[in-house]
């Protein structure tokens, strides 16, 4: 009898790896929508530490946001991610690692602040986009790769985008300088099954332009890391993870379970429980993330989670949560 | 072009509902095993009220436990559930919710202690057995069907059962009296392809025999939500769940979650809420259940929860929790 192939037996797949996957941290850029991107050098050098000893592939250290009309202060390094700043933390990093920033369609002066890749640290810009903001996201992956560097197309919010404009924006997106087109569940309103049928529709545009399909998932429902297993079963090879989740709201597909799922040898969960531990649960004194009942509501109606991060916060600040009129709220609200 | 019937497309799927499902909440029981089963009564009254106006089907008050060699106060009412206790809370029952206590094989004076049906508010006997005590678990459930209850068998830590064994208990387990056979991830270690594994074997040998396959899971690695999900799209329709997730460890599928869900209008997410928040969310200054690290490595380990439960229970006696001892700890003892 044949020996069949790893890929078509369920126990093959089960026990063996995909090593085309890579593993995506975004901990200091998503978790920055927290603290106005206000983290201090060590907790940045902790994470870049513990990607490296993990075998993490990527990390984002921020994003590259217009200063125009920024006062000086209010917001953190890790909003603009000035070469100087990157350096300081990772010095010519000498690592596999690879770095990246986000840079959003319209707020980004991007032929200005993204130098030419040779004179960078940074490996890769990822471009964030609504799906109406396309023609910008394509000129400034175009910009990037011009210069250097590697790109993805972040697609947000793809939970209320009607098809037909998804199938015209990924047609759009295939004939990019991308190299991943990602799956972004900003809202975390995508059950598994919605997670399968993207992934698929993008696998079907990508496969054939030759990009790869990520994976960037909130944890509003739950379901971040589950959403995330899902994009890999169904052939998604990029994965964003946080360390202990750290990231908007709700949070992200937390890294320490990501890395227990993952197979492959270059994996190493220890470090990662090592920078949970020292340098990120120390931050929930002042950082409210994580799942609860608000974001559970924002996600199930599949709206922005604004209005639960407004009410967490009130939370945080000593005014009296009630989930009841929260939850009356918004379901009166939607008519 | 034929109309597909709704079960036929992923739209029909995805709006309807199936409504042969059973939501069962195990809150008072899953839950007592993290304070010995000393519920007051008006947390017991609440989390019934609540699944009254949500339209949940079962509720579980909690065990029938041999009261041989007890000493008094040791454990709560909710160990033993006496038809008195029972009544003092729920009166007649005079509503649409079944009702169900746990018998463990073999902890278990079944023959007296359970009284015929006539005689108890009681509707269901679920009887928890390891597969090694199968024989045992099929004289109680026929003890308790020619009571006249319903009756459930659930095998517990089936991530650990070996393939061969399986399928010869779940062939003893067809031919009994039991109406429901459950998928029972005592470890919170399975993930999203094998509980769809488990559910199709539970099926194939169900279906035939008229019996219903039901899902128990832990939340160890963050997925007693998805892994609930991923048993109803396989075709599981008894579901356990529990208020806030509260249960042993790092507990159960959340109550708010799956009723948030499932889309049959019998179901009331509102009464859910209010439950969570005035009645389980304050007890978490004095239980600690819960996703954290620990649990996520003896998830990831397949091992039983009660290392992690220890190492939880020493942080909240105010011992220095050190999860790097905890993993070296865990890693090694493999061998």
């Amino acid at each position: 009898m044949k020996t069949p192939k790893p890929k078509d037996t369920a126990a093959g797949r089960w026990l063996s790896y995909r090593s085309e996957i890579k593993v995506f941290d975004c901990t200091i850029r998503d978790g920055g929508l927290m603290n106005n991107h206000h983290f201090e050098d060590q907790i940045v050098r902790a994470v870049y530490d513990a990607c490296v000893a993990a075998g993490v592939d990527y990390m984002e250290l921020g994003y590259k946001a217009s200063r125009r009309g920024i006062k000086a202060g209010e917001y953190g390094h890790w909003k603009y991610c000035l070469e100087e700043d990157l350096r300081r933390i990772v010095g010519d990093n000498p690592t596999d690692l690879k770095l990246s920033v986000m840079a959003d369609a319209e707020r980004c002066d991007y032929r200005e602040d993204i130098p030419p890749r040779k004179e960078s640290i940074v490996d890769m810009i990822r471009v964030a986009t609504y799906i109406n903001q396309i023609p910008t996201a394509l000129d400034m992956v175009k910009d990037a790769h011009d210069k250097g560097y590697e790109t993805t197309v972040n697609l947000m919010a793809v939970s209320i985008v009607p098809d037909h404009e998804l199938d015209e924006g990924l047609d759009m997106l295939a004939g990019s300088e991308a190299k991943v087109i990602y799956v972004v569940d900003s809202f975390g309103a995508l059950y598994s099954e919605q997670v399968r049928y993207l992934v698929r529709k993008y696998l079907h545009y990508c496969k054939a332009a030759g990009k790869e399909v990520g994976v960037h998932m909130h944890d509003n429902q739950h379901l971040a890391y589950a959403n995330t297993i899902e994009g890999i079963i169904t052939g998604a090879n990029f994965l964003d993870a946080t360390m202990a989740g750290l990231g908007r709201g709700a949070g992200n597909c937390p890294m320490e379970l990501l890395v227990s799922f993952l197979h492959n040898p270059k994996y190493d969960l220890r470090p990662v429980l090592e920078c949970v531990q020292r340098s990120i649960t120390p931050l929930r004194s002042k950082l409210l993330w994580g799942y609860d009942l608000p974001y559970l509501l924002t996600g199930m109606l599949n709206q922005h989670p604004r209005a639960a991060i407004k009410h967490k916060q009130a939370e945080l600040d000593g005014a009296k949560s009630d989930i009841l009129e929260f939850y009356d709220a918004m379901t009166e609200e939607a008519e």
